[in-house]
Protein backbone atom coordinates (compact mmCIF):
# COMPACT_ATOMS: atom_id res chain seq x y z
CA UNK A 1 0.00 0.00 0.00
CA UNK A 2 1.78 3.12 -1.43
CA UNK A 3 0.48 6.23 -0.38
CA UNK A 4 -0.67 8.12 -4.10
CA UNK A 5 1.39 10.71 -5.03
CA UNK A 6 1.23 13.67 -7.99
CA UNK A 7 3.74 15.81 -9.51
CA UNK A 8 2.53 19.02 -10.78
CA UNK A 9 4.14 21.59 -13.76
CA UNK A 10 2.78 25.15 -13.46
CA UNK A 11 3.24 25.77 -17.29
CA UNK A 12 2.04 29.45 -16.12
CA UNK A 13 0.91 30.96 -12.61
CA UNK A 14 -2.10 29.57 -13.55
CA UNK A 15 -2.61 26.16 -14.96
CA UNK A 16 -1.05 22.75 -14.20
CA UNK A 17 -0.55 19.85 -15.16
CA UNK A 18 -1.07 16.87 -12.51
CA UNK A 19 -0.19 13.60 -12.99
CA UNK A 20 -0.60 10.41 -10.78
CA UNK A 21 3.31 9.13 -9.98
CA UNK A 22 4.04 5.83 -9.00
CA UNK A 23 7.77 6.73 -8.06
CA UNK A 24 10.37 8.18 -7.97
CA UNK A 25 13.73 6.92 -9.64
CA UNK A 26 16.01 9.76 -9.97
CA UNK A 27 16.69 13.20 -8.46
CA UNK A 28 20.20 14.85 -8.88
CA UNK A 29 20.93 18.60 -9.76
CA UNK A 30 23.78 19.01 -12.40
CA UNK A 31 25.59 22.19 -13.52
CA UNK A 32 23.01 23.30 -15.51
CA UNK A 33 19.77 21.62 -14.02
CA UNK A 34 17.92 19.93 -11.67
CA UNK A 35 16.89 16.31 -13.15
CA UNK A 36 14.07 14.33 -11.77
CA UNK A 37 12.96 10.56 -13.13
CA UNK A 38 9.20 9.71 -12.21
CA UNK A 39 6.95 6.69 -13.36
CA UNK A 40 3.83 8.21 -13.89
CA UNK A 41 0.45 6.41 -13.81
CA UNK A 42 -0.89 8.18 -17.54
CA UNK A 43 2.36 8.30 -19.54
CA UNK A 44 5.06 6.05 -18.14
CA UNK A 45 8.63 6.76 -17.07
CA UNK A 46 9.24 11.00 -17.08
CA UNK A 47 11.93 13.28 -17.30
CA UNK A 48 11.23 16.67 -15.38
CA UNK A 49 14.03 19.48 -16.01
CA UNK A 50 14.06 22.65 -13.71
CA UNK A 51 10.54 21.27 -13.03
CA UNK A 52 9.21 21.29 -16.52
CA UNK A 53 7.97 18.16 -18.04
CA UNK A 54 10.38 16.77 -20.91
CA UNK A 55 9.55 13.73 -22.26
CA UNK A 56 7.16 10.48 -21.19
CA UNK A 57 8.31 7.05 -22.96
CA UNK A 58 4.17 7.09 -24.10
CA UNK A 59 3.95 10.62 -25.46
CA UNK A 60 7.46 10.96 -26.90
CA UNK A 61 6.79 10.46 -30.25
CA UNK A 62 4.25 12.58 -30.62
CA UNK A 63 6.98 15.57 -30.09
CA UNK A 64 9.66 13.28 -31.87
CA UNK A 65 8.24 12.36 -34.92
CA UNK A 66 7.07 15.46 -35.73
CA UNK A 67 9.85 17.89 -34.85
CA UNK A 68 12.35 15.54 -36.72
CA UNK A 69 10.42 14.54 -40.11
CA UNK A 70 8.30 17.52 -40.61
CA UNK A 71 11.78 19.42 -41.43
CA UNK A 72 13.28 16.26 -43.06
CA UNK A 73 10.48 15.67 -45.53
CA UNK A 74 10.87 19.17 -46.50
CA UNK A 75 14.16 19.39 -47.85
CA UNK A 76 14.77 17.25 -51.09
CA UNK A 77 17.72 16.15 -50.00
CA UNK A 78 18.99 16.13 -46.55
CA UNK A 79 22.51 15.30 -46.03
CA UNK A 80 23.70 16.94 -42.89
CA UNK A 81 21.72 17.36 -39.76
CA UNK A 82 22.20 19.28 -36.89
CA UNK A 83 20.37 18.85 -32.95
CA UNK A 84 20.96 21.39 -30.43
CA UNK A 85 19.61 19.95 -27.16
CA UNK A 86 17.72 16.62 -27.44
CA UNK A 87 20.15 14.79 -25.18
CA UNK A 88 17.65 12.44 -24.52
CA UNK A 89 18.32 11.27 -28.16
CA UNK A 90 14.48 10.65 -29.33
CA UNK A 91 14.67 13.40 -31.72
CA UNK A 92 18.12 11.77 -33.26
CA UNK A 93 16.87 8.43 -33.08
CA UNK A 94 14.17 9.40 -35.35
CA UNK A 95 17.06 11.46 -37.85
CA UNK A 96 18.38 8.52 -38.08
CA UNK A 97 15.81 6.51 -39.88
CA UNK A 98 16.05 8.55 -43.06
CA UNK A 99 18.24 6.70 -45.41
CA UNK A 100 19.23 10.39 -46.81
CA UNK A 101 21.16 11.95 -44.20
CA UNK A 102 24.56 11.08 -43.87
CA UNK A 103 25.79 12.79 -41.15
CA UNK A 104 24.24 13.75 -37.80
CA UNK A 105 25.86 15.78 -35.24
CA UNK A 106 23.88 16.16 -31.77
CA UNK A 107 24.94 18.72 -29.15
CA UNK A 108 23.48 18.66 -25.81
CA UNK A 109 24.89 20.85 -22.70
CA UNK A 110 24.67 17.94 -20.33
CA UNK A 111 26.48 14.99 -20.20
CA UNK A 112 23.74 13.79 -17.66
CA UNK A 113 20.67 14.07 -19.64
CA UNK A 114 22.42 11.66 -22.22
CA UNK A 115 23.67 9.49 -19.47
CA UNK A 116 20.39 8.83 -17.42
CA UNK A 117 18.39 8.86 -20.69
CA UNK A 118 20.62 5.94 -21.92
CA UNK A 119 20.10 4.37 -18.45
CA UNK A 120 16.30 4.73 -17.25
CA UNK A 121 14.56 5.59 -21.09
CA UNK A 122 16.43 2.94 -23.39
CA UNK A 123 13.61 3.09 -25.99
CA UNK A 124 14.17 6.92 -26.66
CA UNK A 125 17.45 6.53 -25.98
CA UNK A 126 18.08 4.07 -28.77
CA UNK A 127 20.17 5.92 -31.06
CA UNK A 128 22.77 6.87 -28.15
CA UNK A 129 22.69 3.08 -26.60
CA UNK A 130 23.25 1.70 -30.50
CA UNK A 131 25.10 4.45 -32.38
CA UNK A 132 25.36 4.21 -35.98
CA UNK A 133 28.25 5.57 -37.77
CA UNK A 134 26.35 8.72 -38.89
CA UNK A 135 25.96 9.98 -35.66
CA UNK A 136 27.93 11.97 -33.85
CA UNK A 137 27.66 12.57 -30.58
CA UNK A 138 29.15 15.73 -28.69
CA UNK A 139 28.90 17.11 -24.99
CA UNK A 140 28.91 21.42 -24.74
CA UNK A 141 26.94 24.54 -25.51
CA UNK A 142 25.04 24.18 -28.63
CA UNK A 143 25.61 27.95 -29.73
CA UNK A 144 29.27 27.99 -29.75
CA UNK A 145 29.21 24.22 -31.34
CA UNK A 146 26.77 26.04 -34.53
CA UNK A 147 29.24 28.97 -34.84
CA UNK A 148 32.17 26.58 -35.96
CA UNK A 149 30.11 26.25 -39.32
CA UNK A 150 29.60 27.89 -42.48
CA UNK A 151 27.04 27.02 -45.13
CA UNK A 152 27.07 23.43 -43.78
CA UNK A 153 24.01 22.03 -42.72
CA UNK A 154 20.81 21.10 -44.89
CA UNK A 155 18.46 20.96 -41.42
CA UNK A 156 19.49 22.34 -37.86
CA UNK A 157 16.74 21.81 -35.24
CA UNK A 158 16.70 23.17 -31.77
CA UNK A 159 15.44 20.11 -29.31
CA UNK A 160 15.61 22.20 -26.07
CA UNK A 161 14.56 22.98 -22.66
CA UNK A 162 12.30 26.10 -22.03
CA UNK A 163 13.69 29.79 -22.84
CA UNK A 164 15.01 29.79 -18.94
CA UNK A 165 17.95 27.83 -17.78
CA UNK A 166 20.22 26.25 -20.28
CA UNK A 167 18.11 26.90 -22.86
CA UNK A 168 17.38 30.87 -22.70
CA UNK A 169 20.16 31.73 -25.43
CA UNK A 170 18.62 29.45 -28.04
CA UNK A 171 15.73 31.88 -28.35
CA UNK A 172 17.70 34.70 -29.39
CA UNK A 173 18.28 36.96 -32.84
CA UNK A 174 22.22 35.67 -32.43
CA UNK A 175 21.47 32.71 -32.08
CA UNK A 176 19.73 32.71 -35.22
CA UNK A 177 21.99 34.23 -36.93
CA UNK A 178 24.22 31.58 -36.38
CA UNK A 179 22.25 29.15 -37.49
CA UNK A 180 21.49 30.63 -40.51
CA UNK A 181 25.26 31.09 -41.37
CA UNK A 182 25.84 27.43 -40.51
CA UNK A 183 22.84 26.37 -42.91
CA UNK A 184 23.40 26.22 -46.91
CA UNK A 185 21.78 28.02 -48.81
CA UNK A 186 18.31 26.16 -49.32
CA UNK A 187 18.44 25.21 -45.21
CA UNK A 188 15.84 24.75 -42.94
CA UNK A 189 15.78 25.80 -39.05
CA UNK A 190 12.91 23.66 -36.30
CA UNK A 191 12.52 25.04 -33.10
CA UNK A 192 10.22 23.86 -30.25
CA UNK A 193 8.57 27.05 -29.75
CA UNK A 194 6.21 26.05 -26.20
CA UNK A 195 2.40 26.77 -26.67
CA UNK A 196 0.40 28.36 -28.26
CA UNK A 197 -2.28 28.77 -25.98
CA UNK A 198 -0.54 29.18 -22.46
CA UNK A 199 2.77 31.08 -23.74
CA UNK A 200 1.43 33.52 -26.83
CA UNK A 201 4.01 35.83 -26.10
CA UNK A 202 6.50 33.84 -26.16
CA UNK A 203 5.14 31.99 -29.26
CA UNK A 204 5.08 35.42 -30.68
CA UNK A 205 8.56 36.42 -30.08
CA UNK A 206 10.15 33.72 -31.50
CA UNK A 207 8.47 34.10 -34.65
CA UNK A 208 9.26 37.69 -34.89
CA UNK A 209 13.12 36.87 -33.96
CA UNK A 210 13.19 34.33 -36.71
CA UNK A 211 11.27 36.78 -38.98
CA UNK A 212 14.47 39.35 -38.50
CA UNK A 213 16.81 36.84 -39.87
CA UNK A 214 15.21 34.44 -42.52
CA UNK A 215 13.44 35.03 -45.43
CA UNK A 216 10.28 32.55 -44.22
CA UNK A 217 8.89 31.43 -40.91
CA UNK A 218 6.19 29.05 -40.26
CA UNK A 219 4.55 27.76 -37.50
CA UNK A 220 3.43 24.12 -37.30
CA UNK A 221 1.93 21.91 -34.06
CA UNK A 222 1.40 18.78 -32.84
CA UNK A 223 -0.49 17.54 -29.40
CA UNK A 224 1.64 16.87 -26.86
CA UNK A 225 -0.47 15.91 -23.94
CA UNK A 226 2.39 16.11 -21.12
CA UNK A 227 3.06 19.91 -22.44
CA UNK A 228 0.76 22.83 -21.25
CA UNK A 229 -2.01 22.98 -23.13
CA UNK A 230 -1.20 19.96 -25.18
CA UNK A 231 -1.09 22.21 -28.42
CA UNK A 232 2.47 22.36 -28.94
CA UNK A 233 4.39 25.22 -31.50
CA UNK A 234 7.57 24.32 -33.79
CA UNK A 235 8.77 27.28 -35.33
CA UNK A 236 10.30 26.51 -38.95
CA UNK A 237 12.50 29.00 -40.30
CA UNK A 238 13.57 28.44 -43.63
CA UNK A 239 16.11 30.05 -46.44
CA UNK A 240 13.94 28.68 -49.55
CA UNK A 241 11.34 25.25 -49.39
CA UNK A 242 7.95 26.66 -48.51
CA UNK A 243 6.01 23.71 -46.63
CA UNK A 244 2.38 25.66 -47.57
CA UNK A 245 3.78 25.51 -51.15
CA UNK A 246 6.38 23.13 -52.02
CA UNK A 247 5.67 19.94 -51.98
CA UNK A 248 7.39 17.41 -49.21
CA UNK A 249 9.26 13.88 -50.29
CA UNK A 250 7.28 10.52 -50.34
CA UNK A 251 9.80 8.25 -48.96
CA UNK A 252 8.70 8.72 -45.09
CA UNK A 253 10.25 5.97 -42.91
CA UNK A 254 8.05 3.77 -41.56
CA UNK A 255 5.87 2.88 -39.14
CA UNK A 256 4.99 6.07 -37.50
CA UNK A 257 2.69 6.41 -34.70
CA UNK A 258 1.47 10.15 -35.23
CA UNK A 259 3.61 11.48 -38.42
CA UNK A 260 1.79 10.90 -42.07
CA UNK A 261 1.60 12.72 -45.15
CA UNK A 262 -1.21 14.68 -44.82
CA UNK A 263 0.24 15.68 -41.24
CA UNK A 264 3.24 17.40 -43.13
CA UNK A 265 0.38 19.71 -44.40
CA UNK A 266 -2.43 20.20 -42.23
CA UNK A 267 0.06 20.45 -39.21
CA UNK A 268 0.69 23.94 -40.47
CA UNK A 269 -2.86 24.82 -40.56
CA UNK A 270 -3.75 27.23 -38.02
CA UNK A 271 -6.84 28.96 -35.90
CA UNK A 272 -7.78 31.71 -36.65
CA UNK A 273 -6.50 32.58 -32.58
CA UNK A 274 -3.04 31.46 -33.27
CA UNK A 275 -3.20 33.63 -36.52
CA UNK A 276 -3.40 36.51 -34.23
CA UNK A 277 -0.96 35.55 -31.93
CA UNK A 278 1.74 35.41 -34.43
CA UNK A 279 0.52 38.76 -35.18
CA UNK A 280 1.07 40.07 -31.53
CA UNK A 281 -3.00 39.74 -30.63
CA UNK A 282 -3.39 37.38 -27.78
CA UNK A 283 -6.29 35.90 -26.63
CA UNK A 284 -5.39 34.39 -23.02
CA UNK B 1 -5.07 38.50 0.37
CA UNK B 2 -6.99 35.89 -0.60
CA UNK B 3 -5.74 32.54 0.12
CA UNK B 4 -4.21 30.85 -3.37
CA UNK B 5 -6.92 28.42 -4.50
CA UNK B 6 -7.07 25.45 -6.92
CA UNK B 7 -9.64 23.07 -8.24
CA UNK B 8 -8.39 20.10 -10.71
CA UNK B 9 -10.17 18.02 -13.13
CA UNK B 10 -9.21 14.23 -12.95
CA UNK B 11 -9.52 13.51 -16.94
CA UNK B 12 -8.82 10.13 -16.23
CA UNK B 13 -7.78 8.51 -12.69
CA UNK B 14 -4.29 9.36 -13.41
CA UNK B 15 -4.07 13.15 -15.39
CA UNK B 16 -5.83 15.90 -13.97
CA UNK B 17 -5.57 19.62 -15.15
CA UNK B 18 -5.37 22.07 -12.07
CA UNK B 19 -6.70 26.11 -12.56
CA UNK B 20 -5.94 28.91 -9.99
CA UNK B 21 -9.29 29.82 -9.06
CA UNK B 22 -9.78 33.35 -7.83
CA UNK B 23 -13.53 32.60 -6.82
CA UNK B 24 -16.28 30.30 -6.64
CA UNK B 25 -19.43 32.19 -7.39
CA UNK B 26 -22.64 29.26 -7.15
CA UNK B 27 -22.70 25.87 -6.37
CA UNK B 28 -25.97 23.66 -6.47
CA UNK B 29 -27.34 20.07 -6.80
CA UNK B 30 -30.16 20.32 -9.57
CA UNK B 31 -32.05 17.22 -9.92
CA UNK B 32 -29.95 16.21 -12.78
CA UNK B 33 -25.94 17.54 -11.71
CA UNK B 34 -24.01 19.35 -9.51
CA UNK B 35 -23.39 22.52 -10.86
CA UNK B 36 -20.49 24.92 -9.79
CA UNK B 37 -18.92 28.22 -11.16
CA UNK B 38 -16.03 29.61 -10.41
CA UNK B 39 -13.73 32.82 -11.51
CA UNK B 40 -10.17 31.19 -13.08
CA UNK B 41 -7.03 33.12 -13.56
CA UNK B 42 -6.38 31.78 -17.12
CA UNK B 43 -9.49 31.15 -18.73
CA UNK B 44 -12.15 33.77 -17.00
CA UNK B 45 -15.22 32.41 -15.65
CA UNK B 46 -15.98 28.69 -16.06
CA UNK B 47 -19.19 26.51 -15.27
CA UNK B 48 -18.54 22.70 -14.11
CA UNK B 49 -21.00 19.59 -14.09
CA UNK B 50 -20.55 17.11 -11.57
CA UNK B 51 -16.76 18.00 -11.40
CA UNK B 52 -16.05 18.53 -15.01
CA UNK B 53 -14.73 21.54 -16.46
CA UNK B 54 -17.48 22.32 -19.02
CA UNK B 55 -16.73 25.69 -20.67
CA UNK B 56 -15.17 28.82 -20.08
CA UNK B 57 -15.46 32.70 -21.19
CA UNK B 58 -11.82 32.55 -22.49
CA UNK B 59 -12.18 29.30 -24.68
CA UNK B 60 -15.11 29.04 -24.92
CA UNK B 61 -15.23 29.42 -29.09
CA UNK B 62 -12.60 26.49 -29.28
CA UNK B 63 -15.40 24.26 -28.72
CA UNK B 64 -18.61 26.27 -30.05
CA UNK B 65 -17.33 27.32 -33.24
CA UNK B 66 -16.09 24.02 -34.30
CA UNK B 67 -19.34 21.74 -33.01
CA UNK B 68 -21.30 24.18 -35.04
CA UNK B 69 -19.48 25.14 -37.97
CA UNK B 70 -17.94 22.12 -39.21
CA UNK B 71 -21.39 20.36 -39.85
CA UNK B 72 -23.39 23.53 -40.69
CA UNK B 73 -20.66 24.60 -43.71
CA UNK B 74 -20.37 20.81 -44.96
CA UNK B 75 -24.07 21.06 -45.12
CA UNK B 76 -25.30 22.77 -48.41
CA UNK B 77 -28.22 24.21 -47.50
CA UNK B 78 -28.58 23.69 -43.67
CA UNK B 79 -32.15 24.97 -42.24
CA UNK B 80 -33.72 22.85 -39.36
CA UNK B 81 -30.89 22.19 -36.55
CA UNK B 82 -31.78 20.47 -33.34
CA UNK B 83 -29.23 20.82 -30.94
CA UNK B 84 -29.67 18.79 -27.59
CA UNK B 85 -28.00 20.03 -24.60
CA UNK B 86 -26.30 23.10 -25.34
CA UNK B 87 -27.71 24.73 -22.00
CA UNK B 88 -25.14 27.41 -22.12
CA UNK B 89 -26.06 28.79 -25.45
CA UNK B 90 -22.77 28.73 -26.92
CA UNK B 91 -23.76 26.32 -29.71
CA UNK B 92 -26.92 28.10 -30.22
CA UNK B 93 -25.45 31.69 -30.72
CA UNK B 94 -23.20 29.55 -33.44
CA UNK B 95 -25.93 28.03 -35.26
CA UNK B 96 -27.58 31.40 -35.58
CA UNK B 97 -24.89 33.14 -37.39
CA UNK B 98 -26.00 31.54 -40.55
CA UNK B 99 -28.51 32.99 -42.73
CA UNK B 100 -29.12 29.91 -44.25
CA UNK B 101 -30.68 28.28 -41.12
CA UNK B 102 -34.53 28.92 -40.43
CA UNK B 103 -35.23 27.28 -37.58
CA UNK B 104 -33.35 26.08 -34.47
CA UNK B 105 -34.19 23.40 -31.78
CA UNK B 106 -32.14 23.54 -28.62
CA UNK B 107 -33.44 20.98 -26.05
CA UNK B 108 -31.36 21.09 -22.55
CA UNK B 109 -32.58 18.53 -19.86
CA UNK B 110 -32.00 21.22 -17.02
CA UNK B 111 -33.33 23.69 -16.99
CA UNK B 112 -30.81 25.75 -14.50
CA UNK B 113 -28.44 24.88 -16.69
CA UNK B 114 -30.02 27.84 -18.99
CA UNK B 115 -30.82 30.26 -15.83
CA UNK B 116 -27.51 30.30 -14.79
CA UNK B 117 -25.89 30.37 -18.51
CA UNK B 118 -27.94 33.71 -18.35
CA UNK B 119 -27.06 35.11 -15.07
CA UNK B 120 -23.51 34.03 -14.92
CA UNK B 121 -22.10 34.06 -19.21
CA UNK B 122 -24.53 36.43 -21.01
CA UNK B 123 -21.20 36.76 -23.60
CA UNK B 124 -21.73 32.33 -24.06
CA UNK B 125 -26.02 32.82 -23.37
CA UNK B 126 -26.54 36.08 -25.77
CA UNK B 127 -28.63 33.85 -27.87
CA UNK B 128 -30.52 32.65 -25.21
CA UNK B 129 -30.88 36.44 -23.39
CA UNK B 130 -31.97 37.83 -26.68
CA UNK B 131 -33.43 34.83 -28.93
CA UNK B 132 -33.78 35.51 -32.48
CA UNK B 133 -37.11 34.43 -33.88
CA UNK B 134 -35.61 31.31 -35.38
CA UNK B 135 -34.50 29.80 -31.99
CA UNK B 136 -36.82 27.61 -29.73
CA UNK B 137 -35.92 26.52 -26.66
CA UNK B 138 -37.27 23.70 -25.29
CA UNK B 139 -36.50 21.92 -21.29
CA UNK B 140 -36.52 18.25 -21.55
CA UNK B 141 -34.84 15.10 -22.50
CA UNK B 142 -33.22 15.41 -25.43
CA UNK B 143 -33.75 11.08 -26.54
CA UNK B 144 -37.57 11.98 -26.27
CA UNK B 145 -37.27 15.02 -27.98
CA UNK B 146 -35.68 13.95 -30.86
CA UNK B 147 -38.40 10.41 -31.12
CA UNK B 148 -40.91 12.90 -32.22
CA UNK B 149 -39.30 13.92 -35.79
CA UNK B 150 -38.74 11.55 -38.90
CA UNK B 151 -36.99 12.93 -41.98
CA UNK B 152 -36.89 16.56 -40.58
CA UNK B 153 -33.65 17.90 -39.31
CA UNK B 154 -30.94 18.80 -41.84
CA UNK B 155 -28.43 19.06 -38.59
CA UNK B 156 -28.40 17.67 -35.44
CA UNK B 157 -25.98 18.56 -32.94
CA UNK B 158 -25.24 17.02 -29.59
CA UNK B 159 -23.42 19.17 -27.57
CA UNK B 160 -23.41 16.91 -24.34
CA UNK B 161 -21.69 16.25 -21.43
CA UNK B 162 -19.66 13.07 -20.43
CA UNK B 163 -21.28 9.53 -20.79
CA UNK B 164 -21.94 9.47 -17.24
CA UNK B 165 -24.95 11.22 -15.71
CA UNK B 166 -27.76 13.05 -17.69
CA UNK B 167 -25.38 12.25 -20.97
CA UNK B 168 -24.95 8.81 -20.72
CA UNK B 169 -27.90 8.09 -22.70
CA UNK B 170 -27.17 9.96 -25.90
CA UNK B 171 -23.95 7.44 -26.14
CA UNK B 172 -26.21 4.53 -27.44
CA UNK B 173 -27.27 2.92 -30.86
CA UNK B 174 -30.70 3.63 -29.59
CA UNK B 175 -30.18 7.43 -29.53
CA UNK B 176 -28.35 7.16 -32.69
CA UNK B 177 -31.28 5.37 -34.47
CA UNK B 178 -33.15 7.95 -33.32
CA UNK B 179 -31.15 10.69 -34.77
CA UNK B 180 -30.66 8.77 -38.10
CA UNK B 181 -34.47 8.49 -38.47
CA UNK B 182 -34.87 12.44 -37.74
CA UNK B 183 -32.39 13.59 -39.66
CA UNK B 184 -33.49 14.33 -43.53
CA UNK B 185 -31.77 12.00 -46.69
CA UNK B 186 -28.50 14.23 -46.39
CA UNK B 187 -28.38 14.79 -43.00
CA UNK B 188 -25.88 15.21 -40.65
CA UNK B 189 -25.65 14.46 -36.87
CA UNK B 190 -21.97 15.59 -35.10
CA UNK B 191 -21.39 15.18 -30.68
CA UNK B 192 -18.63 15.80 -28.78
CA UNK B 193 -17.01 12.37 -28.37
CA UNK B 194 -14.06 13.27 -25.55
CA UNK B 195 -10.57 12.87 -25.78
CA UNK B 196 -8.47 10.59 -28.18
CA UNK B 197 -5.58 10.60 -26.34
CA UNK B 198 -6.98 10.22 -21.93
CA UNK B 199 -10.21 8.32 -23.26
CA UNK B 200 -9.51 6.16 -26.00
CA UNK B 201 -11.96 3.21 -25.40
CA UNK B 202 -14.69 6.26 -25.33
CA UNK B 203 -13.86 7.44 -28.12
CA UNK B 204 -13.80 4.15 -30.23
CA UNK B 205 -16.65 3.14 -28.82
CA UNK B 206 -18.82 6.18 -30.71
CA UNK B 207 -17.18 5.49 -33.56
CA UNK B 208 -18.11 1.96 -33.88
CA UNK B 209 -21.94 3.00 -32.26
CA UNK B 210 -22.30 5.53 -34.99
CA UNK B 211 -20.96 3.49 -37.90
CA UNK B 212 -23.12 0.89 -36.72
CA UNK B 213 -26.05 3.43 -37.58
CA UNK B 214 -24.66 5.64 -40.67
CA UNK B 215 -23.06 4.70 -43.92
CA UNK B 216 -20.14 7.23 -42.86
CA UNK B 217 -18.64 8.91 -39.66
CA UNK B 218 -15.37 10.88 -39.85
CA UNK B 219 -13.92 12.30 -36.50
CA UNK B 220 -12.23 15.69 -36.49
CA UNK B 221 -10.77 17.83 -33.41
CA UNK B 222 -10.56 20.93 -32.03
CA UNK B 223 -8.29 22.04 -29.27
CA UNK B 224 -9.89 23.31 -25.95
CA UNK B 225 -7.99 23.68 -23.31
CA UNK B 226 -9.80 22.93 -20.22
CA UNK B 227 -10.89 19.31 -21.69
CA UNK B 228 -8.51 16.55 -20.93
CA UNK B 229 -5.82 16.73 -23.07
CA UNK B 230 -6.61 19.64 -25.25
CA UNK B 231 -7.16 17.66 -27.81
CA UNK B 232 -10.85 17.13 -28.12
CA UNK B 233 -12.48 15.06 -30.61
CA UNK B 234 -16.25 15.36 -32.13
CA UNK B 235 -18.08 12.16 -34.17
CA UNK B 236 -19.73 13.38 -37.55
CA UNK B 237 -22.32 10.78 -38.58
CA UNK B 238 -23.32 11.28 -41.98
CA UNK B 239 -26.31 9.93 -44.65
CA UNK B 240 -24.81 11.82 -47.66
CA UNK B 241 -21.60 14.28 -47.21
CA UNK B 242 -18.32 13.10 -46.72
CA UNK B 243 -16.06 15.55 -45.05
CA UNK B 244 -12.93 14.42 -46.88
CA UNK B 245 -14.62 14.70 -50.01
CA UNK B 246 -17.09 17.00 -50.51
CA UNK B 247 -16.58 20.67 -50.56
CA UNK B 248 -18.10 23.26 -48.06
CA UNK B 249 -19.80 26.14 -48.73
CA UNK B 250 -17.77 29.31 -48.23
CA UNK B 251 -19.73 31.84 -47.06
CA UNK B 252 -19.38 31.35 -43.79
CA UNK B 253 -20.01 34.12 -40.83
CA UNK B 254 -17.53 36.58 -39.99
CA UNK B 255 -15.34 36.89 -37.79
CA UNK B 256 -14.42 33.68 -36.00
CA UNK B 257 -11.89 33.23 -33.51
CA UNK B 258 -10.80 29.36 -34.17
CA UNK B 259 -12.66 28.03 -37.52
CA UNK B 260 -11.45 29.13 -41.18
CA UNK B 261 -11.93 27.83 -44.39
CA UNK B 262 -8.80 25.47 -44.30
CA UNK B 263 -9.68 23.89 -40.57
CA UNK B 264 -12.72 22.46 -42.20
CA UNK B 265 -10.25 20.51 -43.85
CA UNK B 266 -7.45 19.99 -41.29
CA UNK B 267 -9.39 19.11 -39.01
CA UNK B 268 -10.28 15.98 -39.99
CA UNK B 269 -6.59 14.93 -40.87
CA UNK B 270 -5.56 12.59 -37.79
CA UNK B 271 -2.22 11.59 -36.76
CA UNK B 272 -1.54 7.60 -36.66
CA UNK B 273 -2.37 7.25 -33.26
CA UNK B 274 -5.84 8.27 -33.37
CA UNK B 275 -6.51 6.22 -36.66
CA UNK B 276 -5.35 3.21 -34.60
CA UNK B 277 -7.39 4.34 -32.12
CA UNK B 278 -10.86 4.66 -34.29
CA UNK B 279 -9.75 0.81 -35.37
CA UNK B 280 -9.50 -0.65 -31.40
CA UNK B 281 -6.01 -0.53 -30.88
CA UNK B 282 -4.95 2.25 -27.85
CA UNK B 283 -1.52 4.16 -27.28
CA UNK B 284 -2.85 5.32 -23.82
Amino acid sequence: MTEEKTVTEWGNPATGLTLKITGVLHEEQTPYQHIQIVDTLQYGRMMILDGVFQTSVKDEWMYHEMIAHVPLMLHPNPQRVLIIGGGDGGCAREVCRHACVTSIDLCDIDQRVYDLSKEYFPSIASALLNPPEKLHVHTGDGIAFAKQFEDYYDVIIIDCSDPVGPGEGLFTRDFYRSAFRALKKDGILVQQSESPIVQQPLVHAVYEAMGDVFPLVRMYYSHVPIYPACMHSFMMASKKYDPLKDEARTDCPQPMKYYNRDIQKSAFVLPEFVKECLRGNYSF
